[in-house]
């Protein structure tokens, strides 16, 4: 039982990667080489197509929603109260192979067991891949569930554009998963998610299991900055207007304020321009255009309120010190998350029966479950990630860990769905 | 005969334009889009198949060599002694119109001028079309005349890459003009270009013809920053290793530096980070790795050799700050290069003869003139660029001053020849 879970995470593991032949042979799973399946993606189509036959394999009525959520549910003699169950399986560009795709495969897994248990649940169990979480391609992190959830409305969805100028309406209908089903979460009670830590808690203090307290916020602040295209031979320097300059007064403006906030009121803030694109990029011109993303995520929201007041001030000092232009928008602002209390204490119950020693704990990054719990009771499971290391090639967790945390799954959708 | 040249330069114009249809109306010559001409490109050939044509109706015996330089030869009463002229026609990334493109088709116009007034050469007089000047592609400036110069051979300059993996051999077999033509120096003995400013002397002292005397070297440095790729939700700030920020302090260290050394010694020298590539560049990941090229030029070689130590001192710096790792390589040395005072003469007289104001002048940019310096007596001459922009779709020159420069180069081709 343990090796199909593994086979099916390997499996998923090569799509997306280059050099997959090599994974194939499962000689070499220290990853030097990245996952990239952004949705929409010849991998994303593939790793799907995966994920439906595993399901149907399951035994499970698998039906697709218009933003490409898939839902994969085992009829409970209720038909109402269902538990949820799973993550996501796109990818950042180059990362690891376990950031969603474990949740999905542990819930897939934990259906199979259950089923070969004989265990005959009250209530329907459902495992849900949720589309484009980590906004790779459309800019927009966990857009299935935002959707799912009402919070974002499926036409606007189906409109964003990703850097090719496609829209996600157009991309999912290419790879055949612009569904028609439309979920309401009217008869769902719960949401359970296993993911990786994507942080160094667990790893550093060696304990297999953590359950998920609270989701940090995210400020996302997308800014341009407009200088002036010139010759970089023949323009003087006291001509030129050089956003990559002030940019770069952006990027370590962003650095010093975050490691000052955080040692000033909250240690857990983190902040940094991710993503950075100069214009026109030629060897032998001024930079006339800037175009970056600032991350800015903390558990305490007046942290990052401070630190993105902090950003927006150094756009307007460079507006003047450069003489360039500045705009900027809030591309995506979430505040902290509290998850469900009740499915905490199932998680924990899960834990003591199993003997396992576990922690409460925070979690940084963003998820899917942060969104459903504004709907749905919502518990996450978090297993180690080695060395904190996560959206890199080298994110990895333990073979034994993976199993761990499947097993605080499985039984925490048993537990909930003998209700 | 002056709308002859201005209908050559404006059809080229749409050559690697986008809304070339609009250009083609004549209708809106001011440009607010630019040309992308790239060597190798589809626009490259539509622009070397109309230069070849336009070579041909002109008489002239046309041939090309193995890295795609064009030469298009008018016979002489002499075998040897050849005047070259010419320039390129490959451009920057959203760059101007004139850049390159005037010194081709004026030469060519030259040739038709001095064959309808029944002019008879002494001397060969041979147009030429250097192949990737801009280095846009391959990453290589002035790599046409620096093959034929001898700086560089032919079998290295068809295996450069550019940025989607292709030869420079590939890329010209693709679009037919890997030629097979050796061209000697050893029958050249002149080469005079004629080329807009791209920096604003000209047309601020309102002055229609330069004389260049000397042209600015190069120094340009290749830098890569290695960090570490993480996940930017999870990962503490004291656990980073910000690719970006260590970037950042370069982009500042050099900006600063050289206005320092620029006000100490020579208030002429430029210097930029011209490109930067950030990896993986996604929303939610700390950026692993920059790729970076600094663009230092001055014609004094002493100005750009500080700025270039004290640039590879700042990554130094910021490997101990930030626990990156870093490299570089030079990918580019050119010394300053005075060019023939012989020719300066005879284009001194040209303008004296019709009357012209002009002044001897350095260039700040690059040209292929300086490769040919090496080789043959070579001059320059300049028309002013409107505000001295270039390589950016806002360059422009007065058609006015295209006549004025044309008549210059016709005039002094003219006296080179009846030698």
């Amino acid at each position: 039982m343990k090796n199909r879970l593994r086979e099916d995470l390997i499996k998923a593991g090569t799509m997306g990667r280059p050099s997959a032949k090599r994974m194939e042979t499962y000689g070499d799973l220290t990853p030097s080489e990245g996952v990239t399946r952004p949705t929409g993606s010849r991998a994303d189509k593939e790793a799907r197509d995966f994920v439906v036959k595993l399901m149907e394999d399951a035994g499970l009525d698998v039906k697709v929603d218009a933003v490409g959520n898939i839902f994969g549910t085992r009829a409970g003699k209720k038909q109402t109260g269902t538990i949820m169950t799973g993550s996501h399986i796109d990818s950042v560009i180059n990362g690891g192979m376990f950031d969603g795709a474990l949740g999905v495969f542990a819930a897939i897994e934990a259906v199979r067991r259950i089923d070969e248990e004989g265990f005959e649940n009250e209530r329907p169990i459902e495992v849900v891949v949720f589309s484009s979480e980590e906004g790779t391609s459309f800019g927009f992190a966990t857009l299935g569930s935002s959707v799912l959830t009402g919070k974002v409305s499926a036409e606007d969805a189906l409109k964003m554009k990703n850097d090719s100028g496609r829209t996600l309406g157009e991309a999912l209908e290419e790879i055949g998963y612009r569904g028609r089903y439309a979920r309401s979460l009217d008869t769902v009670e719960y949401h359970v998610e296993l993911h990786i830590e994507q942080g160094p808690v667990l790893h550093s203090k060696r304990i297999p299991i953590g359950i998920v307290e609270r989701i940090a916020g995210v400020q996302r602040i997308g800014a341009v900055i407009e200088g002036r295209q010139d010759h970089s031979g023949t323009t003087p320097m006291d001509m030129r207007k050089d956003a990559l300059v002030a940019a770069s007064e952006i990027v370590l403006s962003v650095n010093r304020n975050t490691l000052d906030v955080a040692r000033r009121s909250s240690s857990s803030l983190v902040g940094a321009v991710t993503k950075l694109d100069v214009f026109p990029n030629g060897i032998n011109t001024v930079p006339g255009r800037v175009e970056m993303s600032v991350d800015i995520r903390d558990g305490i929201e007046e942290s990052m309120r401070k630190l993105r007041d902090e950003t927006l001030a150094a756009l307007t000092r460079v507006r003047k010190t450069y003489g360039v232009r500045t705009e900027y928008r809030m591309i995506d602002v979430k505040p902290p998350v509290a998850l469900s209390d009740g499915v905490e204490q199932v998680i924990e119950r899960s834990c003591k029966n199993a003997g396992l020693r576990y922690i409460r704990m925070n979690s940084g990054a963003a998820h899917d479950a942060q969104n459903m719990a504004s709907r749905v009771k919502t518990g996450m499971v978090f297993i180690p990630s080695v060395d904190g290391r996560s959206h890199t090639p080298l994110e990895w967790s333990e073979w034994e860990n993976i199993e761990t945390g499947t097993g605080v799954l499985t039984e925490t959708i048993k537990a909930l769905a003998a209700e």
